[in-house]
């Protein structure tokens, strides 16, 4: 599958041990990170049971929570930023965490996805945060904290929320429409259209940007100390193509069956990105799926599978060229 | 300017006489057509003076109606149609009408754009149509016209409309949001990403399924008749990328003016594809943007312009290494 190699080996090839060795690697760091998320929930102020399955959710994503205030329910802002650090900890590159634990003590501080991807929620949340402390009752470190959990949670693809964001006004919608399409580093637990793809199309442009000012000079398009060769470019391409009209067509069939084109549009997105919370009044983090049609639920049931499933292996299987041989 | 020879020249150089005949000939040609566009509609019923001020409004793909009610204000079938054939017109590429000129008589039929854009036209206006048909009070006949009229006027990016499509649903408003950023052909008068963009990337996705299926075969990656290269597959992804961030940096930009989320992400949409109508009850196409604050005004005419300008010309304007020499 050499059009995947970008998504978790290419990046880190040279520090990454061989695959076996690094499978039972994964499966003790993930166990280790759960264990100790679990810990570090309950001396913030959860119950045993409920730290033990906030850890498991936050770890891998996934977004479930004990209470249907998510984790509004708890109002120490001790939960809020375990759950914040966990959420991170869980779309970080877990290649780089065994190269880490092998010996390379520098393989996550120097890696540019990591770096991007730790950059963009600080940046964003610090950003964000400033805003909502000027546009609500909010003191600045409350409406930081508050910012912090919920890009969080849908740049990293979770899904929990703290309160809802879509009462803030369009400009927080608008925002936050955008942050589900992010996700987190490729080789973690996380959905999305991943950091790193961004950070290549941000270099390219720039060396566009370059190459128009100087016609004739040979201008290196590097990312994270690789060239980005054609194969890279061409699978970039591809898989936001497809990513893209996946989604465009799941929101069209939902229309279809009888949506409004925020829940549509959101809701599809939200889908084939793994994040949870769509806008909206029916499907926004205030709310849930279940009033949806039956019909509707079947095709965000196909979006979530082509999003979790790296979407081009699963169309493979309807193309007729596969079922020749 | 390498980045942008794919633009208008790449696909069809071997058909395109020198560029200082060809302006002669374009100039004559676009004279010509809108010369004959005006007859036609003339003819259709419209008074002289409509017919001359929409036969311009229409090749340019400007979008200019002599009525509020734009082209709803005529209820003759002909007038429609006849628009429809106007906007078509403006929208292939002028290169390839030189081409035919010269004596190359198949060169637009046998364009993978042209057949593509055509095609495309064909296929939503009648599935919109006949979904129309089920959907409204219309006859199919009728249907299939206004649809027609409206589809084509979006993909073109003339913006003219017959009645309020946004009236017909969430499928509706959804559609013709997407349609939005479709666009003409290269080397047209029409605006947007452009029918080839997306004619390449599918072309590219295909390859990449059947790569994924036979691993080691070398595949051809071709567009009408040339080799997809790295440059221009490089070119395709800046070009989309830094137009997808246009679009979402803009609409942020006017939901941070207080615009609600429909208004600011398809006026931002609409301004930089050059369409003309929004959706939503304020921008959409029975509506216009004359309520809108200055603030939001001027953020939409920088989308225009960014938009008409091939946008990464502009972006050269603003980096330090422009200024350097």
């Amino acid at each position: 599958m050499r059009l995947f190699q970008t998504e978790s080996s290419d990046w880190s090839e040279k520090v990454t041990p061989r695959s076996h060795v690094a499978a039972k690697y994964i499966l003790l760091l993930y166990l280790g990170l759960t264990g100790i998320g679990a810990l570090v929930l309950w001396l913030a102020g959860m119950t045993p049971f409920e730290a033990v399955n906030h850890a498991m959710s936050l770890i891998s994503t996934g977004g479930f929570s004990t209470s249907d205030a998510s984790l509004g329910h708890w109002t120490q802002p001790a939960i809020h930023w375990v759950a914040v650090a966990i959420m991170i900890l869980g779309s970080l590159p877990f290649t780089l965490y065994v190269a880490t634990l092998r010996g390379n003590r520098r393989a996550l501080i120097k890696d540019h996805q990591v770096r991007g991807f730790i950059g963009f929620l600080l940046v964003t949340s610090l950003a964000v945060g400033t805003w909502l402390c000027f546009h609500s009752d909010y003191g600045w470190w409350d409406a930081f904290r508050i910012v912090a959990v919920n890009v969080t949670s849908v740049v990293t693809t979770t899904g929990i929320a703290v309160g809802d964001y879509t009462l803030w006004g369009s400009f927080a919608v608008l925002l936050f429409f955008y942050l589900t399409f992010v996700g987190g580093c490729s080789g973690s637990t996380a959905g999305g259209l991943k950091i790193f793809r961004f950070q290549v199309a941000a270099a390219l442009l720039v060396s566009s940007l370059k190459q128009l000012i100087h016609p004739r000079a040979v201008i290196q398009k590097k990312y994270n100390g690789h060239p980005i060769d054609e194969e890279i470019v061409r699978s970039l391409l591809t898989f936001s193509f497809f990513f893209t009209i996946t989604i465009a067509a799941i929101a069209l069939g939902l229309a279809l069956i009888g949506l409004d084109w925020t829940t549509a549009l959101s809701g599809a997105a939200t889908a084939v990105c793994n994040v949870g919370p769509g806008l909206g009044t029916i499907i926004g983090p205030a709310g849930n799926f279940s009033s949806l049609p039956d019909a509707a639920k079947w095709l965000l049931t196909v979006g979530m599978l082509l999003g979790r499933l790296e979407i081009l292996t699963v169309l493979v299987l309807v193309t007729p060229v596969f079922w020749r041989y």
